[in-house]
């Protein structure tokens, strides 16, 4: 047993959230996920992504690629990629929901990282409010892939460092469920939910995961068909606060 | 007992998710949406309100009010509005959340009906996913504002009428539950859910509730400090559903 959040002090509102001791936490590990720069050579050339990075008065190499507006781009550079690449807006949606669950605000439960496909992990502070606004939070990951991290005073809200998915997973310290497309015949979320545990979740629309997650971790689902990552983080985290929060 | 989605044919995919005979359904009910066109009068001749409604290439009276774009020109047409109106974003995240939900997806069982300020209800039919594109979202409901229907095929995904709050709740015939933000001493979710209920949550960041709720109903509570209108709609979705859905 130990007392979570012992990181925070009696300074922090979080502080009056974590008090009662508790034996273990949620990490929320989105793996793989498809948030990237837009990438070096060609492409920086683009018509396309000229008139958008000018648009968004950045240099081209420090924009995000974002397929609601780079589709064609994509597609001429890499040919059948724009149904996979460029997704900020599934993480803007996923981070609305997580940061401000329950599970986050009261019960200082929850952690957030989001590993990319070019093994930079981004971690989220429970503090962390979302922008309300898309192209706003769009602007804000610029500047953390610009900055590597993100403050409010003397809180870091987001941090951005070099890692991939498995030392990521190995100093997290607990037991990993993953959740796959490939995870067969569905698990009722109770039977794979943990009290101490990390969840991977792929943070790709399409395909599977890059990271041979297969050669570690057996693959377990929660619904036959396809569910949106939100969908799944929300099921599990609202699960996992009725098994073990606060309420 | 009835069996639950009767109006589905055999033909429909969603009717081999609906066999099982179940009792109840949960409706979500957003109140007082902040969610209208740009209002008519001064408004359409400010600057910035022409400047956006070009970029949109719409006719100003057409366009979708968005503090996220014209929250100078809400405050110069109506002082201290522009931290409430017009926020078509949360009912962005709202959807993408209910209608991804396992609820809706596999139960069958959800039911999402947004009222807004101005006494017009919108019917999201539960096989209706939500644009990624929060742009062509806003461009959605704009359409459906102008011809009060959104068809794909022989579906209707989305229609809109007129209709306040109170003959609406009472066309749905179910028991209500109001969550409010004076709702007072917070309750477990599990104790005001229902099996068939229509929950009733505001549609509004800030303030309180234009219909006079209070008048026919009693406020609950399951947090003591603000939540966003999509986590309230998740912690409920997800423990009707460990509660009564098919899961």
């Amino acid at each position: 047993m130990y007392i979570r959040n012992a990181e925070l002090t009696l300074s922090d509102p979080m502080f009056f959230y974590s008090l009662p001791i508790h034996v273990g936490m949620l990490n929320v590990v989105i793996a793989d996920a498809e948030l990237e720069l837009i990438p070096g050579g060609e492409m920086l050339d683009d018509y396309q992504v000229r008139k958008y990075a000018k648009k968004r008065k950045k240099p081209a190499a420090e924009v995000l690629l974002d397929s609601n507006f780079l589709h064609g781009a994509i597609e001429r550079h890499f040919p059948g990629g724009s149904t996979r690449m460029g997704r900020p807006d599934i993480f803007y949606i996923l981070l609305q929901v997580l940061q401000e669950s329950i599970l986050n605000k009261r019960g200082g439960l929850l952690r957030v990282y989001i590993h990319t496909k070019h093994n930079k992990v981004i971690h989220i502070a429970p503090q962390t409010r979302v922008p309300k606004s898309y192209n706003r939070f769009v602007g804000l990951m610029e500047d953390l892939f610009k900055k590597q991290e993100i403050q409010s005073g003397q809180e870091k809200l987001l941090t951005l460092k070099d890692a991939d998915l498995f030392s990521l997973l190995d100093d997290l310290g607990k037991e990993v469920v993953l959740l796959s497309p490939r995870g067969g015949r569905p698990s009722k979320p109770e039977d794979i939910i943990r009290e101490d545990m990390s969840l991977v979740i792929g943070g790709f629309a399409e395909g599977d995961f890059q990271t041979d997650v297969y050669s570690r971790y057996s693959a377990h689902s929660i619904f036959p068909d396809e569910l949106t990552i939100w969908s799944v983080a929300s099921e599990i985290v609202v699960r996992y606060e009725c098994m073990f929060g606060p309420l």
